[in-house]
């Protein structure tokens, strides 16, 4: 016999209705598996028993009412192990996720896509899959918890996050960033399942992973404990043993077998990504005694977990009378929060900076304009939460509203993340997932590379995270070409629904902040400049109650009437350069309009007769001190770009520009050779 | 008296030959920071003494000839400390480091650039400054010199790598994912010397960083030690032991005080970024005991120093009779193979396989066609190394000539890199930049996210890494948005110097890695499909030496004669389907030429001429799985792409396809409409 065999029949004998409970998690694994032709059923098998003592014992939800502020949250992250997550969705009744999507599962228009999408059916509070970033995001969650819990008091905010993870994500090098900080930070409500089942996708993890995982978390200042990741009083107690350990994260290396029940496959990694085939799926149920038919589970045990599904309806309630008790402002406060709507006088804040601005022109380095811009914000947006990856100095992401710094024994407005981008983005869009607070967190441009795979969660879950990245050109100077983006615009533009914006001056860095914010479905990302430029707007009858930036692109300077010869476009720092070559352009008698293009992604969504009046029908060209790639969108060829063609170099932003050609006089010569006045 | 004026007393008091050799650097690593008035003086003052006793002491060179191969290789991963490794190179004597190139520091054309940059001089043995991916770079070299002790025997190849960090490199997840696979890997030869000075840049890394990192190394199985940074007999005892330990790799975390010598900076965070200024800098000096003019290092010292490169001068005779006593034919082989030159025989075996494919075509995925041109080359390349992360079977990188596993036990020709994408990416550039090997690593496309900075420095350090990245469209169906590339292969193709591939069929995709294996100086990156596709190469006529990828795009297909209607561009898995629109339309009187692009950067590279032809006069009409951000470079608005606008979705790839409308039928209408026959 088996051990695997072996197993079940001790858990038959042990914990019957346990035991009964997890198989229906199975069931409905193999069963969605299969008829997807399709999918990971490994996880799920070895994870029923873990997820059943979760839901059944711990979870603080209650299914009714998924979008409760103070549930638990249940984070997937080996996101792969879907129908877990979808099964348990189903089971204790969540009206979005009905049993015809888990027979869709992973088919076009199911909510139970292949892997965990956040938007397709609540319950599912984040997006899971591409590994390591569910762990990240739920340390996300958990800061959020304190921060709200310390504002609003432990009666209204005081869930745990649960995380589950596999081998991948503790691989992932984003895993330890997460654990470092959540144990840096002492973010006891957090409580990280690991499924310690010795198998990736390779095979044994003894092929790449044989660090002792305890020893790693416990290094990170872990609370961390060990035990039979199918022995549900084992479980049971470790969980309450993780929910007593209140001043940090906890660990639970639950040691499983990939693909439980499987008589053929468990402990192989054949479970992990491929259906077992109907013979195996069978011979499975078999084992595990699942006499049911596919899809179907048998009435009683329904029952008792829709029972589970309103076991929180108690705890719900209570709460719901604790905040009906608070005084009204205090209630309108916390559903503003959670509801995800700005403060009433938002709106004025930004006017009034402007107006300031408008009176005294201001000529900053448009990371010091974006420090401008967040000292109004954040004093306005109480839900605004700051932090940098160990740049604060250089991103000037601190200001006075959001001076407390986040420590173990306060929450504060601003979390040092240390040297953690992709932690920081992933923490960032966890925070977002959970409601509450708008994130926003800086670090170099160039190294928006390192939280790229963050970055591409926030745009594909279509939460508000806002990237401040400064340092945005070869303009940072003597730091050199490992510190300079170059293919960085281009390679964030080409991500569907981020909105990349690159000021010109520090009344655009207000307008792109003030898109920036306003925006909570879509994340943002600032890139700002270390060196100084002149305020271009806020001329003569500009309203300062309109956004121009919020356009996308709008023509800044015109010269020489309406017949134009030529269009420069430029975003950012050389949109100033291009108004001095528009000037010396119209010396020479040449009608030129430059158009500024913070935000290339609004531009597009503008109607098509706006969009051609700002470009205009002369010949374009373009300048940015960037990549020339993707700039064909506006202009004829990359001939017609003013930019670069290779990485940068180390020395002084000056030399750099006149090196590379980035100048005013290159800038003439391009236009005029265009407008055939050369 | 401050504690750092207790330290410099008992120091000149206990070692004042190696403290004054010290000095030298500190002077040095001052006067040029002063000089450029920008840099970072904090950890070239604080590793000063390490840095002595290592080059001192212990490494392995000979300063007149840097290129030896078993020299020991130094890494310095805290980049920032550049002026530290400057000052090395220049004291012990490499020719390419003269005193005016330090004397210029950060400015433009020298060679002492703001972070060391990979071939601005020998023995600056890699580009570092992004963080983290020194220590993995230092991995891949550790890597090689395994392998390569295995393959030609310890009396050639018996190096050490020892690499400097700083907190910044082990907050970096990518610190993690490195030394979780060193210590797997048990590689002995590595050494890192870890600057613990408690300061980042916002200040103490108590704000952000409180983990035990010996423990944590101690989890990932290494040999840790600490010892007092400044304390020179402890350094080298410490040193020593590292050497001694050889199954594992090792840890020396030093104690180090930031700033050292700075009477009034030192400990602080105010010495890491920018200059002491001329007041502190004398202050410090003073305090030094250091007398000398700036840039200058008094005559004794500087002959001490020069003593010291020239130590390694008889090890590195030794080593040279020894090649010189091996058979020729070895001696042949290991110049080659650290030369960089190919097989003799190579060009032949891709000639003979391509001779097979246009006699029995095949309808492969070309991450298949990729493993059936694996398998020939790596059989007669026997310097290529492959591996993956965690996905051998679906990126099908495992062939029959490198079927031998890399472990602790032996080195192998295949890398379990685990779930460590950037690790993978960093561990291959340091291979690449060690010498003597080829590597190339998978994963899914759209995990180059996670790898995306190891990628950029492949290509800033112009190493031929190849990354081979397997599930490359929606193509791959249910795994839904999160595992489906969309703009990716934009955000590759802004990269500057990357060769990113996305080859047709099994011709091609043989083509594509020919052209890649063949690039040691440019890094590749070739994008595979999951699903099959019909081949399409080898008509009559073709000339099997050929190699039409090599062009970047060609005319792979043209119906109707010379004067076109319309110009179908396309790529990968697209190029069949637009054959076949292709066939449609010319059965309707179209006449229409397929151009199949599998190197945009290739084809830049190719005269006018050839490009204008290729492209046409005609209408042109883009085809790729992918989203259309760049495709205005050939086409004229994006309007004109059959691709995506949004992220994919989760289901079987033939109903992605239609509902995304990547279809014959769509580019039939296309097409017909942009020739004006619709």
């Amino acid at each position: 016999m088996s051990t695997t065999s072996q197993w079940i029949m001790e858990k038959a004998t042990r914990a019957p209705i346990d035991f009964q409970l997890a198989n229906c998690i199975r069931a409905l694994a193999i069963d969605a598996v299969e008829a997807a032709n399709s999918g990971h059923p490994g996880a799920p098998l070895g994870m029923a028993d873990a997820a059943t003592v979760l839901f059944a014992r711990h979870l603080k939800f209650d299914a009714a009412h998924p979008d409760w502020p103070d549930r638990d949250r249940f984070v997937l992250s080996n996101g792969h192990a879907s129908a877990l997550l979808y099964a348990m969705l189903y089971l204790t009744g969540y009206e979005d996720m009905t049993i015809d999507h888990i027979k869709a599962f992973r088919q076009w228009g199911s909510r139970a896509a292949g892997h965990p999408e956040y938007g397709h059916a609540r319950g599912i509070e984040t997006t899971t899959g591409p590994l390591g970033q569910g762990i990240a995001g739920a340390v996300g969650m958990a800061l959020a918890e304190r921060r709200l819990a310390d504002e609003f008091g432990a009666d209204l905010v005081d869930h745990h996050i649960f995380a589950l993870c596999g081998d991948g994500c503790l691989e992932e090098g984003i895993s330890q960033e997460a654990a470092s900080l959540a144990g840096h930070l002492g973010l006891g409500k957090l409580i990280v399942l690991y499924d310690d089942n010795g198998i990736t996708i390779d095979g044994s993890t003894t092929i790449s992973f044989s660090e002792d995982v305890p020893a790693r978390f416990r290094a990170c200042g872990w609370h961390v404990q060990a035990c039979d990741g199918h022995n549900v009083a084992a479980l049971d107690q470790a969980i309450a043993a993780a929910k007593a350990a209140t001043t940090r994260p906890s660990l639970i290396a639950m040691r499983t077998v990939i693909g439980f029940g499987s008589p053929n496959k468990a402990g192989k990694e054949s479970s992990h990504g491929a259906p077992l085939g109907a013979v195996e799926a069978a011979a499975t149920k078999a084992a595990l005694g699942w006499t049911a038919a596919p899809f179907e589970i048998p009435g009683e045990l329904l029952a008792r977990w829709r029972e589970i599904g309103g076991r929180g309806m108690t705890a719900r309630k209570a709460w719901q009378e604790r905040l009906a008790a608070r005084p009204a402002d205090v209630r309108a406060e916390f559903e503003r929060r959670m509801g995800g709507a700005l403060p009433a006088g938002y709106p004025d804040a930004v006017e009034a900076l402007k107006r300031d601005l408008f009176a005294k022109p201001q000529k900053v380095a448009t990371r010091r304009a974006s420090q401008i811009a967040l000292e109004a914000i954040t004093a306005a947006v109480p839900e605004m939460i700051g932090g940098s990856a160990d740049l604060t100095g250089s991103n000037l992401t601190r200001v006075k509203a959001v001076d407390s710094q986040f420590t173990r024994s306060q929450s504060g407005r601003y979390v040092g993340y240390g040297v953690r981008e992709f932690a920081m983005g992933a923490v960032m869009n966890g925070m977002a997932a959970h409601g509450g607070l708008i994130p926003y967190g800086g670090t170099f441009l160039v190294f928006s590379d390192y939280a790229r795979g963050a970055i591409r969660l926030s745009a594909l879950m279509r939460v508000g995270t806002i990237y401040v990245m400064t340092h945005d050109s070869i303009g940072l100077g003597e730091d050199g070409p490992t510190h300079q983006p170059v293919e960085h615009l281009a390679s964030l533009r080409a991500l569907p629904r981020l909105l990349v914006f690159r000021p010109a001056d520090v009344v655009e860095t207000l307008e792109c902040w003030d898109v920036a914010v306003r925006n909570r479905h879509r994340p943002s990302l600032l890139a700002l400049s270390r060196q100084a430029v002149p305020q271009l707007r806020g001329g003569e009858g500009e309203d300062p109650a309109g956004n121009r930036a919020g356009l996308g692109a709008y023509v800044i300077r015109s010269f020489g009437g309406d017949k134009r010869d030529v269009t420069l476009l430029a975003t950012g720092t050389e949109v100033s350069l291009a108004v001095e070559a528009a000037e010396a352009l119209a010396k020479d008698g040449l009608a030129v309009a430059v158009v500024s293009m913070p935000c290339w992604e609004l531009f597009e969504e503008q109607p098509k007769a706006y969009r051609q009046q700002v470009l205009g029908a002369a010949p374009r060209l373009a300048v940015e001190a960037a990549g020339k790639f993707g700039w064909t969108r506006y202009v004829e060829s990359e001939d017609d770009v003013v930019g670069l063609d290779d990485f940068g170099a180390s020395a002084p932003a000056e030399r750099l520009y006149a090196e590379f050609g980035i100048t005013r006089e290159a800038i003439v010569a391009k236009a005029k050779a265009l407008a055939g006045r050369a």
